[in-house]
C-alpha cells in the first residue's frame, strides 16, 4: 500500500518514521514541515528482515524516495528487541512518555541518522509485561488530547493501558488474537466450529456476558460444550470464542478499577476489531472515544523528531 | 499394553469394559466373578474407528480372546457421542451415578450384549460444560468409598467434579492440556522457550501463584514478557506455563467454594499430572486423595454388569 497526501510536489523528504513489527512494518515519510509526503505498508517486518536490516531499511527508503543523506530515520516496535536490529533497552513505566524522545537508541551508520525508540516494560510483584510499538502511539495519542485513562490497542496481543499526565503507570497484555487465531484452527473448539468468520452479533453477546465468570480456561472449553450440548449453532462459535476473549479483557479491566466500570476508555486501532470492542463498551456502558492508530503515528513523530 | 492378573487358567470372559475415547482405547476383560483376566490399551480410539466400529470391536474381542456370544460389552466415552458409534444421549447433573446403569444404551446386533453408558451434561445459566468416560471413573470411585467432594480427573480436558452421596451436582472443565500442548508447539510463547519438557519446581510453582490473579489471557502473554523483560530464563517457560494452568483450574475451584480452599480433593488420574496437582494441592494447603484410575474403572464395571 502506498498513499500521497496533499503536499508541495518535489517536496523533500526529511524524516521516515517506520512502525516496524514482527511480522508487518509501515513508514511514513514527512517533509521538514512535518506534512506527510507518502507512505507505505509490507509484510517485510522482524522475521523477513532479520540478519538484512540495513539492506532492507535501504530498499525501503530508496523505493519511498526518502534516501538522501540529511533524512532522519525514526524507528518503533520489534526491531528494537533483542531479536531485532539494535537492541533499545525498555524504559520502566512510570516514566513520561516524553522521556522516549531523550532515550532513542542510535543505530551505528556512516551516512543517516537512524533511531529506534525503546519501549516500556512493567514488573510489580509477579506481573511482568512489556510492548514494543504501543508506547510511540500513546505518545502520539497523548499530543493528541488523549493522555489520560485507560487506551486499549487490540491485535494479536492486545494492550490495555493506563494513561495519568502522558505517563504509562499501568498496562496489561492479553494473548486474545493469537489464541483466536490457534483455536479456530486447530484443536477441539476448532472441530466444534462450522461456517466462515461472518460476525453474529448475538453470539459474540453472549461470549462477551460468559467472561464475566472469569474461568476463562473452562469457558474456552465451554465453546465446545455449548455445541455439543446443543445449547449454541457451531456457525456461531468463533463469534462465542471471540467474545469470551475480548470480554475476558473488558472485565478484568472492571476488575483493576476495583469492581466498577470506567466512564470511558480510548481506543487506537484499526476499524475490525474497534468494531468489536464498540459493540463491548457499549454493552457495558462505557463510553469509546477511538483515536486513528495513523494519526496518532504521525503525531507521535512531530513528538520525536 | 496387555497384562494378566492372577486368576484361573483357561477362566471364560464374561464381560468386557472399554473406556473408548478420542484418540486411545482401554479394554478390560473380567470373569463371571468379576475377576480381571486381562487388559489392553491401544491408539484406535473414536478418530481411528470411525466409519467401522463394529469391526474395530470384533478385532478387540478377538485379540483379547473374549469374542464368545455370552460375552457382554459395557462402553463409556466419546463412542457414544453424536460422532461415536450409537449415541447415548446426555443425563443432566443432579441425577445418582447409580442411574448410569438403568440409561446405558444398546447397540442393535445379533450376537452380542453391546451397550454404552451415557454421558452427563450441565446447563445452568451460561455455563454449559459435558463429559463422556469420567461419569464412569466417578461411579468407580463412589463404590471405592469417594461418594462426597470435589475431584479432578487431569487431562487434556481437565475436569472437576462435585458429588454429593454419589451424584454429580455440578463440574467444569478446563482446557488446559490442550492449550499446554499447542501454545508450547507454536506461536509466540513457543518462541520464548528453551530446553525440554523437564520438570523444573520453582517455575511451576511460580506459575501457580500467578494464577491466583485470576486474568489468565494476560498471564498467558506473561510467559514471554517474564522471558524477554529478563524476569525468567527460556528453559523455566514450560514449566511455568503448567503451573499457570494447573493454578487457574485451583483458583477457580476457591472461588466456586466461596473464596475458601476446601479441606480436601480426590484425584482420579494417572501419575504424571497427578504429581502436578499434588505440588499445586501441597501449596495450597489442601489434602489430596488419590483414587487409581484403573480401579476405578473396574469397580465401576462392577456396578454397570
Amino acid at each position: 500500500m502506498s498513499s500521497t497526501e496533499a503536499a508541495p510536489r518535489g517536496a523533500a523528504a526529511a524524516t521516515v518514521g517506520i512502525d516496524w513489527g514482527t511480522t508487518h512494518r509501515r513508514a511514513y515519510v514527512l517533509d521538514a514541515a512535518g506534512r506527510c509526503l507518502r507512505e507505505h505498508a509490507d509484510g517485510e517486518g522482524l522475521l523477513a528482515a532479520r540478519g538484512r536490516f540495513e539492506a532492507s531499511l535501504a530498499a525501503l527508503l530508496a523505493a519511498l524516495d526518502a534516501d538522501g543523506e540529511g533524512v532522519e530515520v525514526l524507528m518503533s516496535g520489534m526491531v528494537g528487541s533483542a531479536q531485532g536490529w539494535v537492541e533499545a533497552p525498555y524504559l520502566d513505566v512510570e516514566v513520561p512518555l516524553a522521556m522516549l524522545r531523550e532515550r532513542q537508541v542510535g543505530v551505528p551508520g556512516p551516512n543517516r541518522r537512524i533511531r529506534i525508540v525503546p519501549g516500556v516494560r512493567l514488573r510489580r510483584g509477579e506481573r511482568v509485561d512489556v510492548m514494543r510499538g504501543e508506547e510511540t502511539q500513546l505518545l502520539g495519542a497523548a499530543a493528541l488530547g488523549h493522555a489520560d485513562g485507560w487506551f486499549v490497542l487490540p491485535g494479536t496481543h492486545s494492550k490495555w493501558v493506563q494513561l495519568r499526565a502522558s505517563t504509562i503507570v499501568d498496562f496489561a497484555t492479553y494473548l486474545s488474537g493469537e489464541l483466536y487465531a490457534l483455536l479456530s484452527r486447530e484443536g477441539t473448539l476448532a472441530a466444534a466450529m462450522s461456517g466462515g468468520e461472518a460476525h453474529v452479533a448475538p453470539a459474540f453477546a453472549a461470549g462477551l456476558a460468559a467472561a464475566a465468570d472469569g474461568a476463562l480456561s473452562n469457558a474456552l472449553f465451554g465453546v465446545r460444550a455449548r455445541v455439543v450440548g446443543g445449547a449454541m449453532a457451531p456457525g456461531d462459535a468463533r463469534s462465542y470464542l471471540s467474545g469470551l476473549l475480548i470480554g475476558a479483557e473488558w472485565h478484568d479491566l472492571r476488575r483493576r478499577c476495583g469492581g466498577r466500570w470506567p466512564d470511558a476508555v480510548t481506543l487506537v486501532g484499526e476499524p475490525g476489531l474497534a468494531a468489536r470492542h464498540a459493540d463491548a463498551a457499549r454493552a457495558f456502558g462505557v463510553a469509546l472515544h477511538g483515536v486513528d492508530p495513523r494519526a496518532a503515528h504521525l503525531a507521535a513523530l512531530a513528538s520525536l523528531r
